[in-house]
């Protein structure tokens, strides 16, 4: 039996349009290893709003269609079309993660009948998603679809974090944008591990939040003391790894400027290349879509600015790494691994221009989750 | 016998001042371990230049002593006082290498007396200079002290870049500020060892130059078709490695970009995150002491930009290593590793205002070599 339903789809045209539309498709029976999931909840992520808006000026937005079948179009600005070439004209959908209950499944799939799962791979804002059934995840006993929408990127994210800072040798982790729901997690994570982190925020009530959490190090990088209070804490914790969500701008060159300052104090003899510290910052997101201002000078010679991205961390990590890291998601779903969402909204709702405006904002702390059985 | 000379220092005082002197030193005679070098050739690198003169404004230069003992300062800009305040106050000695003739000995170390060698540790802008015995190296038979004044820091240096890009799996390489005497070396390299390299030069005259010594790839940063051009000579080479010289800027920055175009020439699916090919730029110099500038969102998640340094690479690579590349570099001392020099100076000439302006400017191809001999 076919199944038919919505999927939202972005398209960047030659003409320089970014156009959001939703489309009806059918779903075709799942083969033996495949299954069908009524999507009940998925996350707008960061990076799924990077997708879904691309490098669109949002201000620009129009929208068309009906109530039951809106369209939103918006202009890309000239100089940025370079970023998006090779997706022109490919109608893309969107939603890295998600939950939902199996209502279809092939032979090979059939103990997943009528689960509840959480799963990952891409299209999730849709009434119906098929996948193979490797890419979805039973929730324990008593999970709603919103606690495990979430299960992956986030989890799976700050997980890697604290794998890399101790496979890389690193004995504490800086994180900015820390008030976020994927921060709360790290929280929570490095006290149960025992991996000192120094907390970047940009409110008090971020500030307030994250000791709430038992957090020892939280510094707001907008009040008056910032940087030397940045020092002191890079001294005390030792931490020689950042993990930054927002890349634009100079924070993360602040960083290594002061964990080189942290360096420094501990040094005896002046050499001009700087301290003998390796110093590596991790750009993992891009709140902030201005370039990255490296001031090399502050910081020497000993250091390395990456991109870090999840599923490239999981294929160098292996499959044993990446096995013990899901089950550890599933262990602690509603306690380390719980998401809070601000606001559920329905998935032609995506495409209301107010609804729209509110979550591409990315306010920190601030969550969006789709539910596409209400509408 | 104590033997007494001239050594070249550089000081930063709190006052905001930077002072380069001549001081008379008085050196014991050698325990049993060490030699003393009278000291024939030492050139002046980019890299010395940032121990001499630091961060300080070379407009502001203010000649004082004597003909004999010449003296001159500068100011040092405020906000650059940050950058060094760990050498605040401490009389430093300059220059990394240079060559001479052995003129005293310690007892397991006879075999050196009035050999011709080079030699690495600083402070080599000296009438003498007394330093351990494991630290020179004899010079070939007929070699020069001009000859064996460079035989450390760019020919390892070129070595090194080569020895990184096949160790970290990289199968071409990228080179700024390419027609530099390290620059030459890296193209002859290249070319005995059958490494690809894509050289980027900022003038007709330096291409030229380059292709004078039979380099395939030269593309002037100047020059109209300069970014598609570099797109098709990594696609060409595959290379995904780049040594910039220069630091400052968005250089670097458009080097990953066309690495990242040369890539996606090959992808046939999309990917918001970009290409899966990865990309690495080594900043090892500074020509330009302004800001790094990376403009990410042209080049994906898959790259890394870090520091690169000859010691802690050769730390990394281990003794073997270190020791089959200087192996390399007697063998080839007056080929492939031969440097040339725009202009020989006396030690109190480095302090001519006239003199220091000119080797300040650090022009590509020029390079001016002390000979303390010469007065």
């Amino acid at each position: 039996m076919t199944v038919t339903g919505r999927e939202l789809r972005s398209t960047v045209t030659d003409d320089g349009t970014l156009r959001l539309t939703l489309e009806d498709v059918a779903l075709e029976p799942p083969s033996a290893d495949e299954v069908i999931v009524k999507v009940e909840a998925a996350p707008i992520n960061p990076s799924d709003i990077g997708l879904l808006l691309g490098p669109a000026n949002v201000s620009t937005l129009r929208a068309s269609g009906t109530a039951e079948r809106p369209a939103v179009g918006f202009e890309v600005p000239r100089e940025r079309m370079a970023t998006v070439r090779a997706r022109l004209g490919q109608s893309l959908a969107v939603g890295n993660e998600g939950a939902g209950t199996v209502i279809a499944s092939g032979e090979n799939a059939k103990s997943l009948q009528n689960r509840r799962v959480g799963m990952l791979g891409g299209g999730m804002y849709a009434d119906y998603r098929k996948l193979k059934a490797r890419d979805v995840v039973p929730l324990p006993e008593g999970a709603s679809a919103a606690d495990g929408a979430s299960m992956f990127v986030n989890p799976l994210t700050a997980l890697g974090f604290v794998e890399t800072a101790r496979s890389e040798g690193h004995r504490g982790i800086v994180h900015t944008a820390a008030a976020s729901n994927l921060g709360q997690m790290l929280q929570k994570i490095c006290l149960k591990d025992g991996m000192p982190l120094v907390n970047i925020v940009r409110s008090d009530e971020q500030e307030k939040m994250l000791r709430g959490l038992a957090a020892t190090h939280v510094l707001n990088s907008r009040s008056d003391g910032f940087r030397s209070q940045l020092v002191d804490a890079l001294d005390e914790t030792g931490a020689t790894i950042a993990f930054d969500a927002i890349g634009g701008g100079s924070l993360g060159s602040d960083i290594l400027q002061a964990m080189e300052q942290a360096a420094s104090r501990r040094m005896t003899e002046y050499s001009r290349y700087g301290s003998n510290t390796f110093k590596q910052l991790y750009i993992y997101g891009a709140l902030d879509l201005a370039p990255t201002v490296l001031n090399r000078l502050t910081f020497g010679f000993q250091w390395s600015v990456s991109g870090w991205l999840l599923f490239p961390f999981l294929q160098k990590a292996g499959g044993d790494v990446a096995a013990r890291l899901r089950q550890r998601v599933v262990d602690e779903l509603t306690t380390t691994f719980a998401s809070h969402y601000t606001r559920t909204i329905g998935l032609a709702e995506a495409l209301d221009p107010d609804v729209l405006r509110a979550y591409e904002r990315k306010s920190t702390g601030e969550k969006y989750l789709i539910d596409p059985t209400r509408g």
